[in-house]
């Protein structure tokens, strides 16, 4: 990773290439582009996104003046190229592990990062209020967005674009990296908008046309050429933006810098909201990520000679997996089920009951908030649907919960995924909280499945409940226990007794656990002989097997992979004391912290959470309870 | 109330207007207006709005089948008229009040009632719901999303419109209600664009082309005239609607009956996603709503011959007032203050923030995702800025919250109003939640000021801590304390002692009291000779003065006004148990239920949150701790 990296090697910053002919930009690209893919073949991490904005990105630091200007990516899984511009080319190596850069952009790990993205659809908002401070402050700065089309859909983009348009004193430049792709493929009426602006030739005459217009001449008689081009009808109008009030340049192709610089140029000096229409490749310089850019969004380590191994027959099936199949089996079983999700098929596992169901799936765009409400509105005309969907993603429809589907006491079901650790993500996609903003509010269940198998049980338990409720399951696989082809019903609110401790009066210890953390708990309780109860739902909470716990135990452990913050655990220290018990009780989950990027095993660990970091908390706060025989035992753990 | 109604009066539901001839219908309306402008100048409610729906509610029933087509009213206060002929005449003289019928849609109150509203921007979301849920099973039936042009500006919104505008299949009728005000005057661009839709002479050419063009003709031939009209330019186009894939019509005059019903026959038979632009006036009819429809919102009693009678002077100030002179005082003693409101300049107190500082409010719409995230982006640049908003429109910019605030450890404030009771808007806008969605957020501290001095003191002290932090307080007025001039920081994190308890050891209770329900605490300590005090933070908690309190009395009591679930009783609870510390503990908040509407001192005095109600739970709970003595006195309160 020497030799044909000669002028990659020679960035230490983005000043280093504003100096830079075109030619040695273009050699730059090639090398950043070959940089991020045997990176990234090693590292794992985002690849089509990365490969699609390498030219994109030289042209922002070559143009604006970086870190002085702002440049706010959107969601920010394409910002390797940044980040390897800016100092992080080494860093690159320890990407999205433990004490390694992020994934993401983040204010503490650079000053080019001007804010930390890693949700849809923020960047808009963040850039407008910069725009507007530094004019405020009477500061001379450009403010950068860069969105993808599909991140445009979020709603909370066109929040922003519709602020935007209303203050023509805020210097904001939009480009819309328009790669027809977020995640899965967009879907949406805005999309066919912007793919109508590409059809029919357009595209290219426009491509020759900003060449011609925006390249050589100075800014204003730029300007004035490219209104008339406008007016000639020869460039794409949109009017879509347009109304809004953000003027609306493009299309312009992204992977070319004769194109790409000198139109930011000009549009540099500009005032205003203004909007530039990039059009990017996924992939773009791989030929297996440009076919396949689904496949290589976030792809593990591969050898990019030979492209990625295909799944391994045999493993556990993931969570994810275990939700897909079972959507399937119960859509056959009950002709009312339909399927939504916020733009993520292929991560909630929803492809085949998309191929298998096309009638009653629906994929409404990276809409959380529509997602949630338009499910309500499926459930009043006596539809049951299931809303798949991230725990922190859930974060984004949370008022929907409560006012359109709880309040209103709907059938809609949430299959919460990535509850818990998350690993290479990071904070921002840890699902740490909702279990604390979930069961507080009235008439929604909140259900915690320790297992694959339990998994599909409790889908079915809450689908056939026919309320508000959630199941919220974690990123990966679980116990690997087998999956039992039935759809069975559990038992409502009931826990489930997994350990009768042996020990002493005085000695006794009960580990109440929530979701797939059972299993760590149930090795860490032979340390001391421990009972364990699989609680199953945080809420209705099982409050008798809870009270016939504390009265036959003489401490009582919790243990979640969520914040104890109000938590399961703090729910069950609630309904002790409301039956007026008192009992020693250790509260065990996610601490008043951010959780960071790592390996996944290793963050449990880290946090306590495995079978031996259960085991250490309960010795370190029941220890002298513990008999001199147990507290043996312990020690020879 | 009965002469003047003659036909009103005869009106028991929607199929016996649908009988009537034109004329009939205009008295109709005559009567309703009359009928909501004495109804609610003696209950109190919305006013300006209902009186700008009258001939549009009309119209819809008339035209549709309701209950079998749906209509759903987005926001839901403009639905008295829809209530009225719904069966609900009797029942408005119990508007808003305990028992009495909702201010807003109930899909429990009438069949016609097809979804809950109550929070903005939802309709089109559900109506699509509903929409493709008849298109999938196969039922013949329209569906209406009445929005106004201030709810179109939310994110939500344009995420449906977006959605639906790739299904073709959906017969949706969304109703533009324009009236050119939402609460506050709307913002932003979108607004501009409809303004333009009606500016020079093209209103009054749409009109008649309108009633030409589509009163009399059948349906397939008023649509091919429609589209010749759009052709020559006749009639406004909006490329906005168009380009999202919704057929656009209108504007048309929204209360012109002669307009209104021949367009919607025509509509009605039409399919797929359609728009119709139709104009309003708030307070349509009455003069002095007219004039002034903000002060008209949502007025208390009045005399409608006279008018709303001017505000008495010298009457204790809500907490939306104190914070809204802080605000001014604070902006003129920092320079870096920005304050942004998500289109609730009245509410939240901003108005004279506004006028003395225009160039440091924001008012974004109605746009709470885009509130938040650009509030971070001003806090990047070195700004401060405060975000006015209610507790339960928070809910609609949690993952802003988390994502692009908390994460990232900037100095955003949020002044959290409507936190707890509300009275008359009932469970949609009760602030129940805030405590439990926000404690459990790293880095975002909470604060419950007690009354309006330390609303003051608390909101300089969140201000001036740097950092993530919220304030939250109720809706109207608090004890009464005198509001001191000066700007005072508080101690960090420290609770207050209010009251000392003499009472004898085994008898000693103390009240830990979070936010006004403190002054109720206080009297009800004297029943029991308990100690009060006045926590301040939920976050950080005073985990010292918590023990201190546990190792000096027999029991504890936690008040707060928001639902126990996750809330500040369950902070100290956790933070009791991680200190090894058992004492009874009774947790005193909001049931996990909904609240439903009613006088605030009456849903409090139910809520057992009053002096007598709190006094009865300890005394339920811990009355055999008690002494016979604290009995007897307890027994004579």
């Amino acid at each position: 990773m020497t030799a044909s990296f000669s002028l990659l090697n020679r960035i230490a910053s983005p000043a280093d290439l504003r100096g830079l002919d075109r030619a040695h930009l273009r050699q730059l690209a090639a090398e950043l582009r070959e940089f991020i893919l045997q990176s990234v073949s090693r590292t794992g991490g985002h690849l089509s996104s990365n490969l699609g904005t390498v030219e994109l990105t030289i042209a922002l630091h070559a143009v604006f003046n970086t870190p002085h200007d702002r440049l706010v990516w959107d969601v920010g899984h394409q910002t390797y190229a940044h980040k390897i511009l800016t100092g992080r080319r080494e860093g690159m190596r320890g990407l999205r592990q433990k004490g390694g850069i992020s994934g993401f952009p983040r204010r503490e790990e650079s000053s080019f990062d001007t804010f930390g993205t890693a949700h849809s659809s923020t960047s808009i908002s963040a850039a407008l209020g910069m725009a507007l401070a530094a004019q405020r402050k009477g500061e001379s700065r450009r403010v950068v967005a860069i969105i993808g089309d599909g991140a445009l859909t979020g709603g909370m983009a066109f929040e922003a674009l519709n602020n935007a348009g209303v203050h023509p004193e805020a210097d904001l430049l939009i480009v819309l990296n328009d790669n027809d792709m977020s995640i899965s493929p967009p879907v949406g009426a805005l999309n066919r908008h912007l793919t109508g602006l590409l059809s029919g030739g357009l595209f290219t005459a426009a491509r020759s046309t900003a060449k011609q217009v925006l390249s050589a001449a100075p800014p204003l008689l730029g300007l004035a050429r490219r209104l008339e081009e406008y007016a000639k009808g020869l460039v794409a109008p949109s009017p879509l933006f347009e109304e809004l009030g953000v003027k609306y340049f493009g299309p312009i192709d992204g992977h070319d810098l004769d194109a790409l610089i000198p139109t930011l140029h000009n549009l540099r000096d500009m005032h205003g909201p203004i909007l530039l229409h990039v059009v990017t490749k996924k992939g773009q310089g791989y030929k297996l990520a440009e076919a396949d850019p689904v496949a290589y969004h976030g792809p593990g380590r591969f050898d990019p000679a030979v492209g990625l191994a295909p799944g391994k027959p045999g493993k556990a099936p993931t969570f994810t997996q275990v939700f897909g199949q079972w959507l399937c089996d119960m859509a056959q079983a009950d002709a009312r089920l339909v399927g939504i999700t916020p733009a993520m098929r292929e991560g909630s596992g929803l492809v085949e009951f998309a191929e298998r169901f096309p009638q009653r799936y629906f994929d409404v765009g990276i809409a959380e908030q529509h997602a949630v409400t338009f499910a309500a509105g499926l459930a009043c005309e006596g539809l049951k649907p299931v809303v798949a969907i991230y725990s922190t993603f859930l974060q984004r429809g949370y008022d929907q919960v409560i006012h359109d589907v709880a309040i209103q006491n709907l059938p809609v079901m949430f299959a919460v995924d990535r509850a818990g650790v998350v690993g290479a993500d990071g904070a921002t996609h840890t699902g740490a909280f909702d279990i604390p903003f979930l069961r507080c509010v009235p008439n929604l269940s909140v259900l915690t499945p320790a297992d694959e198998n339990e998994c599909r049980h409790m889908l079915t338990t809450a689908y056939r409940h026919d309320a508000p409720a959630a199941v919220r399951y974690p990123r990966g696989s679980g116990a690997g226990v087998a999956v039992q082809a039935s759809l069975v019903v559990l038992p409502w609110g009931q826990a489930q007794p997994r350990r009768a401790s042996g020990a002493q009066p005085g000695q006794r210890i009960a580990i109440l656990a929530f979701g797939p953390v059972l299993y760590a708990a149930l090795q860490a309780a032979e340390t001391f002989d421990a009972s364990v109860i699989n609680m199953r739902f945080v809420k209705p909470l099982d409050t008798a097997a809870l009270l016939a716990a504390a009265r036959s135990h003489d401490a009582l452990v919790t243990v979640e992979e969520g914040v104890v913050m109000g938590g399961a655990g703090s729910a069950c220290l609630e309904a002790l004391q409301q039956a007026g018990v008192q009992i020693p009780v250790l509260n065990l989950g996610l601490p008043d912290a951010w959780i960071e990027h790592g390996d996944p095993a290793q963050i449990t660990t880290d946090l306590g959470l495995d079978a031996a970091g259960i085991a250490a908390s309960v010795r370190k706060r029941f220890g002298t309870m513990l008999s001199p025989a147990g507290r043996q035992r312990a020690a020879n753990e």
